[in-house]
């Protein structure tokens, strides 16, 4: 019996990029099971005054930078410039939140993003959201027309809360049975605290 | 013929204490030498308004876990809490740029950091100032007299200001070839940056 790690992540944020990509396999590696929870990181981060890139050229040109480098050695293709930030995040995240609870979220969020990196189409906009959640195998006029419904907006303000609850303050975020780790740079150490504890080792 | 690679670094800054005590060791199994360039880390970031933990609990509160996580599993001592911010990092970081200068820069470091770390003195400060200069094999009541004279002061401010131009931001950052790599997470990518142009192998 193992219990799922949980992925706390919003499509909109770059970092966020190489864990989407990467978590599926290395978590399938060492039999780790993940809840993707799709949050608005925005809205904890404009919360907290803590809005990592804006107004900071340096540190964004960096980062650009570094996931151009850290891709590269993970051989993901990107291209940039890519449009940034994105227009319609909250579209994004929503149709997200509606994945998730279906079970097609991984299907979407890396065919979203891998349209934003490499196509350099948005994820949340057309043409980017119809054929992303074509992809993950849905009807897109079925999901989008669920997506907006306040009940689907309820259910990503409820999991934004809930992120800030228990003390998220960035996308991408891992919790394995408690425990918080920030960043995609943390994925695998999070994946190791899970994997010894269902292995019965203190973490 | 090697170049060397660049460690930018600010005693005060918490990650940097990861970095500093692992450098010397990943480095020299790579074959790659190490320039110590101690700077302002804070002026920096005062200047760019991105002073990353101040203001922010719950970033704070994660740094340290995570720090505490990171130095468990590089088998480093730390014993939490430790006094943060330091009152002298000034002092701290002058006493730096005359070790760099004459050559005991990673022995002084290193042994400061332990004593905060570890001892919980903060660095900069008495009695680990003078006795992480004794253990560095120099004699205090000289260093000190030396590290408190203008020359020093304004070669700090120098290398400060050097390290924005080059677009530094943050400590601990380190610069292979003009390459600039962020975050002690970033160490041996930087490393191996360096060794693949020692090589002659494109980056």
């Amino acid at each position: 019996m193992t219990v799922p790690i949980d992925f706390w992540f919003s499509i909109g944020s770059p970092y966020t990029f190489l864990a989407v990509m990467r978590l599926p396999e290395v978590a399938e590696k060492a039999g780790v099971e993940v809840r993707w929870r799709p949050f608005d990181a925005r809205a904890v981060q404009l919360d907290a005054n803590d809005v990592p890139f804006a107004d900071k050229p340096l540190k964004a040109a960096y980062m650009w930078r570094d996931i151009e480098r850290r891709a590269a050695k993970f051989g993901l293709p990107m291209r940039l410039p890519i449009p940034y930030p994105l227009p319609e995040l909250e579209q994004a995240n929503r149709v997200a939140v509606l994945a998730a609870d279906e079970g097609w979220c991984p299907a979407y969020a890396i065919a979203t993003y891998r349209r934003w990196f490499v196509d350099r189409d948005p994820a949340g906009s057309e043409p980017n959201l119809s054929s992303s959640i074509r992809e993950a195998g849905q009807d897109p006029a079925r999901v989008l027309k669920q997506a907006n419904s306040g009940a689907v907006a309820d259910a990503l303000d409820a999991a934004t809360r809930e992120a800030k609850e228990i003390g998220i303050f960035g996308s991408p975020s891992f919790v394995a049975d408690g425990e918080l780790f920030w960043g995609h740079d943390r994925l695998e150490d999070a994946i190791e605290w899970q994997h010894n504890l269902d292995q019965g080792n203190p973490g």
